[in-house]
């Protein structure tokens, strides 16, 4: 492998997707990820704890870009305006770095295994943790800051879901807000 | 043990939840648990899969209880009214069935350990998608039931945190109540 090539990292997870896509999660080897990359075996450990973790990817990253946006926003951005710039960041990061192919090819090796779908939830209920956390740190009590995060999480999930549908074009941050608007709708009846 | 007891499934449960206490959850062994209620482990393994399902009693029941709450409401019920007739529903029967104590004791091994936690995760995942699909079997539209479907867990979970709080008095169906107010609330800033 003396060619020029994208940087390990990149390269140990296309391998990765390649081999799961071919044999399945369960009887891929982290040598033969390796080897498929052109790597050794400790290039792959010095990147990855295990092959779970080639699916997860910039899990903290991606965190930190919801955080991020929440601490970032206008002093007198409202909450509702707190949630919105955490789900336009968040949202527009992710489809940015991976793309729908990436996201789609990912989510088929996870939905065919059970340990991978915990791992998956875990993800997420960190995620909502960090947002709450986040929305605290900008003076929201706590019940409100701990229903947001969940909400964050279940709209992200809810909109990721029908952008990787098969013909689905529409943006994840347009998909994210359609299913703000329709919380919002929910609510309303509500009080009417 | 020739004394009269309670069944032996209840007796297991406390059993193992003293020596999860008095142990921790990692040194507790099926053999001690049966030990000290009082039957063979043989019997334990009538009434649950392993020592980790000691502690996910009653999930499909619980479960059923919110489905079986959307599916039984008036048939102009609004997505909102379905929503508080499954929380109250829920919310009414865990707490009646197994009381703030027994909450309190199971939360605090639960924290205690990431697998019990990854579990936890699951089984609330497992309840967003019941009241989904129940929501959908009512008519509701595919996006607007999944967002609803964590909305309720979301709720739930958040309630049952404050619920098993130190010093707590008010009843879970109370604090989800409170819950449904404050997204309610949330959702109505956006709109202004």
């Amino acid at each position: 492998m003396a060619r020029w090539a994208p940087g390990a990292s990149d390269r140990l997870q296309r391998a990765a997707m390649e081999l799961f896509a071919e044999h399945g999660y369960e009887a891929t080897t982290v040598a033969g990820i390796a080897e498929r990359a052109g790597v050794t075996e400790r290039t792959f450990f010095r990147y990855f704890a295990d092959k779970r973790e080639v699916l997860f990817p910039g899990e903290e990253q991606l965190e930190a870009v919801f955080v991020d946006a929440i601490a970032g926003a206008p002093a007198d951005a409202s909450l509702t305006g707190l949630l919105i710039a955490a789900l336009d960041a968040g949202g527009g990061a992710l489809q940015d770095l991976r793309g729908r192919e990436f996201a789609r090819t990912r989510n088929a090796i996870i939905a065919a295994n059970a340990q991978l779908q915990e791992r998956e939830l875990l993800k997420l209920a960190k995620l909502s943790r960090a947002v709450t956390a986040a929305l605290v740190a900008r003076g929201v009590a706590d019940v409100p800051a701990r229903l947001a995060g969940d909400l964050v999480v279940s709209v992200f999930g809810t909109a990721f879901a029908r952008w990787i549908a098969p013909g689905e074009t529409r943006d994840l941050v347009e998909l994210q807000r359609d299913g703000l608007a329709v919380l919002s709708d929910l609510a309303r009846a509500d009080s009417g």
